[in-house]
This record gives C-alpha cells, structure tokens and sequence, in this order.
C-alpha cells in the first residue's frame, strides 16, 4: 500500500474530483471532498450548512461577522474559524494515514508532512465547459463564464489562506493536463508518480 | 517506438537537459539541445557562434544589428533572424519524426503538431543551486543569483517570441518537480505520460 497522501488542487471541470475518487479507490485508501466539511463541522462544532455555503469561497467576513455576532472585540472574523476549522480536519485526517484530499488547501495545510505528494489538475476552457455541461448539468449559455468564476473563486480562496498562488507549478510535484490524456489515463499517471515516490522511501 | 515528439522546457538547474538525453535514449530517438543551434545556423547561413551567444537570451538586437548592418530598411532585426532560423530548424527536425527538443520555444513552434507532448521540469531554488555547483561547476558564490537571473533569460526569451508565459502550467501537458523524484524517475514518469498517450491513438 501507499505511504502518500495525495492533495489534488483543480480547475473546475478538469475531472480533478473524479480522478481523485478513482485514485483513492485504484490505492485503497480514504478519499475526502465534501467529506471534509462534514469532519470539520462535528469536530468544531460549527453548522455544516455554514461549511456548505462557504466551501472555497472568497473571505465576505463582515456579514456573517454581524449574523453570527462574532463581529468586533478579539474574536476571529467568521469565515477564518471556519478555514481553521477545515486545517484541522485537515491535519487531523493527514495524522490517520494516507489518503486522497481535494482542494481547500490541503497542500498548505500539509506543508510539512514528507509523506505528501501535491497534484494539480487542468484543462483547456473548452474541455471543461464540455464537461461541465455534461457533468454538472451547467446550462449551456454562459458557461465558460461560469466555469471562469468557480476558478476565480477558487484562486481567491486559496490565495488569501495560503498566501501562495494558486495553479502557480512551484507549489505542486505534478500538473497534468486531464484533456491530453483523459480521466482513467491521468489516475494512472499520478499512480505513477506515487509508485516512484514510495520507492524511494524503502 | 514512440510517435511522439516531446519538448521540454527547465529551470536552470533542474536537470531538464540531462532528463531529456536520458528520455530519448531510452525511446530510441534523436535528442536536440545545443545540436539545434548547428542545425539552425547550417539552414540559415548564419555563423554558429551568433546561435550560441545569443542562445535563449532576451533580444538586444540594436547592437547587433548596427554591427551586422542590418538596423535600418525593412530588415529583421537580428535576434528575430536568429529566432526564425530556430524556429524553422525545429520544424524541419519534427517534420523527420519522433524527437526531443530542450527549450527554445519549441513548444511554440510546434502547436500545431498533434503529436507533441510539452514538458516543464521545476525544482526548489536550493535544489537547483546544489545541481549548478555540481554540474557546471558554478561558483558557491552568488550561485542562487546566478540561477535566477538565467531563469530570467530564459523566461524573457520565451515570453517575447511565443506571447506566452514561460513556466505558466496551461502552455504544458505535465509539469513535474524534478526534486521530488530524481531525475532517472522523473524520466520513467515522462515515458510513462509518453505511454498513455500514444495508448490514446492506438
């Protein structure tokens, strides 16, 4: 078995979810999207619909600052206790053994970790409006802007609790344009690289 | 064998040379690094040493082309001689078969090639300056500097003449940190993308 833990950061409608749910199960270990909010929730405490409706968005603090009345005095603006919330889960999940995390930076949460193997995955616009379109039941008008401001969303996300630069190579081992070789050939791929990696451990 | 015609560009320092020699032995094809430069100036007339002074290197035609005679009239600059007399060089080497060519916007020169897979090979700063000390016997001195400024070159040169941005992960099929495998796995991971795609036309 594996002794990585692999983080796959991704444009949307690259197939970077679905490539990292088939690697996990290809490697026999957890996977963890969505499931992450809901590991966050319990161990915080915080509603998961709060997890749901922030999920790698951009800090808009202030509101739910003054909705949750956790706005002046010493206490953390809303949207950072729930991005901690999140690292927690994070590290809490990494601690447990290897596994597949998508997104919410899981790379800078991880950042120390030696055992980490940090993947991004992208594609051409025009392969992912058509996957967008295929796999999320987008409408077809105005898609590509859509497909654009996920990933505007998600680069502000990561950007601000990081303070690297998402889809920046520096920060990941491995890019793999999934339009090139298709979902089950980019699995095998990063299989690959994990395989190599692990080889040099023994 | 493969059909393949893979273009890698590099950090300086990363090993992206050496992988590439590598890669193409174990392919069983011709391999163009400098060997462009001789090519290109046999096509072009030009004096080879003209190649090698300017090589990847951002253009400061005014000098040159003041002492080449060429400033002036409705003549190119000559760094942009220099660059289309590569450009076609590489064409013309495609055109022969499968290959692999080590920067000079080769990735450029060949998009419209179905059969081209575009590489980048990165690697940690401090990586790369143990690598420049060790292979080009580099002074210790200054050494981070040294690689930087390189990059730079490189980055300007590739900029100018694509319109693109060098090292930007959507102008690459895989981008991989060389640090993170060594360069005898990173050749195996490149030969295994080269794999799965030729799998693809099959």
């Amino acid at each position: 078995m594996t002794k990585s833990i692999i983080t796959i950061g991704r444009q949307y409608g690259s197939g970077g979810r679905e490539i990292g749910e088939k690697l996990a199960k290809e490697l026999g270990i957890p996977f963890y999207d969505k499931e992450l909010l809901t590991i966050a929730a319990k161990k915080s405490g915080i509603a998961e619909e709060f997890f749901e409706s922030n999920d790698e968005k951009p800090t808009s603090s202030l509101l739910y600052s003054i909705v949750t009345g956790n706005y002046g005095g010493d206490s953390l603006p809303f949207n950072h206790k729930l991005f901690l919330a999140q690292f927690d889960a994070i590290r809490s999940i990494a601690k447990k053994g290897p596994c597949v995390i998508i997104g919410r930076c899981a790379d800078y949460a991880l950042e120390d970790y030696d055992n980490v193997v940090n993947v991004f995955i992208h594609a051409d616009l025009d392969v992912r409006v058509k996957r967008a379109i295929k796999e999320y039941n987008i409408e077809n008008v105005k898609v590509a802007e859509q497909v654009s401001k996920i990933d505007k969303k998600r680069a502000h996300y990561y950007n601000f609790y990081s303070g690297r630069k998402w889809g920046s190579l520096e920060n990941y081992d491995l890019t793999v344009d999934s339009g090139i070789l298709g979902i089950d050939n980019t699995v095998e791929l990063i299989k690959k690289f994990v395989e190599l990696k692990d080889s040099l451990r023994k």
